[in-house]
């Protein structure tokens, strides 16, 4: 048996940290799974692009485990068809057919399975996605929470260039598909019963249909979801991909007031805040005017927020109106548990 | 919000049985998964079958909560690899690539981990499979029990004539590659820490090398292979789906003798213990005396166990060494929970 890749002395027993989207995750990832397993580079990404008898596939996974099963804007339900959707677009995918795995708490209310079912269907049906081969699983009492569900989905790529990290090129322009920080603040007023005095609902949707036509307008380098550690998760994981750094205007990020008082609130930063339907794109400078005129499109809220540059290597750089600069590192531990 | 397609009155909640492989699990797949997502029928069998331009492709998923995580002759890894190129094969596909997503609890001893991704990778190797993309979730302690695998499949399908429950015929004779019973015998001895004369060693196995060498070989009908419910669930299954009877000679189903007197002492009936190393194959009579040499190859104990008839629609006949016979009907409920 080969030494574990992963420090037993430091972190003998796996950490809610270990899932949270920031240092200690991408640190299994890399050292445990990615050593293990070793898929090709094209395959690192938010879905494996494989070829099958001349058909260019994207492939990808997600779990499900979000507490609480139904919060404002969305359910666990819906997330895990959206989710798996949106990382076959980030691969310029268009997701054709999923694949549903529950693991079933027993006592779970049956009720409640059904709504979760019709949320899958509906969810299903605007994503245009089938849903074709699936397992049931139930676990005792006080062995699960509920309800998890894991959905794998297939889609065909149309782009005959790859979309993703090792494409991305210094003077890249950095685009956003719009504002950020609602999934994560949704999802935590949900669980603690934080009475803000607005409801803010997730921003959980699919957006396949947006990611699919940008790629068909302009040459897209990549694109990338953003889930767990939010932005600036995101962003430092494809700094560190590429060695290139990512500099983005503060200003041109969108939040919502309410979600920017209830993060001050909180003591969040939203930049690391989960989102559910939002993602990065990476174009050529002169593709810029009209990428971000196609993603204005679908949310009048997408901005351009930065660009590539080759000078400060792996690093993510924020700058803030006054014109100062600070580094917008990973995170080392995790800000909100169980937000997807 | 349509009603509840289970009567809550009866069924207020999910129990063990409903992921037990009997008749609960049937129904709740039945009446609320398929009847809400209506996969087409070549899709409702271990694996869907696809079309992507061109390519033939099956498709499939299992999520894996079996406990203990090591047991004699396997653990969760290896299980999670083999159980998912297992049912690739038996929609007569060639296992290509999977997905992994891991559920972690928190607290888990990262040693533990790292032993089961070993198992994994050395189970990926001996399947010809690839591992191309995966997630990662941590539940908070005490709303997991230590880790759940999810693995996802695609495989390439070789044949033309589709394999599947539609293709079985009336004559149609019933093969079973080995000896039954022995994984749930060791899940449960593992568990419960029986201390036979010797230690029963699970059966989990990939089959595929097998199964794709006697598709080539005869003009195979039907595979499934022998999961949760054993033997007996495997076969109700199919026979409900063809409306066809299959009448079984009990005298030809390999049992070992520590097996058989493992459940006899815990009143078990090894047709319905699960197994996961283990196929039925429906071949046309002509077919037959190939098939059984070519599955000898692979294990000695495999044998024609019974043939296909029209007679008694949907009925599972067990016809003992006097001539008399009797019903094999689904389990109502839950035999061995969490076996896989």
């Amino acid at each position: 048996m080969l030494n574990c890749p992963i420090p037993l002395e430091q972190y003998p027993q796996v950490l809610l940290a270990h899932g949270g989207g920031g240092r200690l995750m991408h640190q299994l990832v890399e050292t445990m799974f990615l050593a293990a397993f070793q898929p090709e580079p094209a395959w690192r990404h938010d879905a494996a692009s494989l070829e099958l008898s001349g058909d260019r596939l994207a492939f990808t996974t997600d779990s499900y485990v979000v507490t609480p099963l139904f919060f404002p804007g969305g359910d666990i339900g819906s997330l895990a068809v959206y989710g798996t959707v949106n990382d076959l677009a980030m691969a310029g995918a268009r997701p054709r057919y999923l694949s549903l795995s529950f693991i079933l708490e027993e006592g779970l209310p049956m009720a409640t399975l059904w709504q979760v079912v019709q949320s899958i269907q509906a969810a299903a049906e605007q994503s245009q996605v089938r849903i074709v081969t699936g397992d049931t699983k139930v676990v005792d009492r006080g062995k699960g929470d509920g309800l998890f569900i894991n959905t794998a989905g297939i889609g065909t790529r149309e782009q005959e260039s790859a979309i993703g990290p090792t494409a991305i090129q210094p003077g890249d322009v950095v685009l956003l598909s719009g504002d950020v920080g609602r999934h994560g603040i949704a999802i935590l007023s949900a669980r603690a019963g934080f009475a803000f005095e607005t409801t803010i609902e997730s921003d959980s949707a699919p957006v396949a249909i947006a990611a699919l036509d940008l790629c068909r307008q302009v040459p897209v380098h990549c694109l990338r979801d953003l889930t767990r550690g939010g932005l600036a998760s995101a962003l430092n994981e494809l700094a560190l991909a590429t060695h290139l750094a990512i500099q983005l205007e503060s200003a041109a990020i969108a939040v919502q007031p309410e979600v920017q008082a209830a993060c001050e609130l909180l003591g969040l930063d939203p930049l690391y805040v989960a989102n559910e339907g939002r993602f990065v794109a990476f174009v050529p400078p002169a593709a810029a005017a009209a990428a971000i005129a196609c993603l204005r499109q679908y949310d009048p809220a997408a901005q351009i927020i930065g660009t590539v540059t080759a000078d400060r290597p792996s690093q993510v750089l924020l700058q803030n109106p006054l014109g100062t600069q600070r580094l917008l590192n990973f995170l080392s531990g995790e800000q909100l548990p169980r937000i997807c």
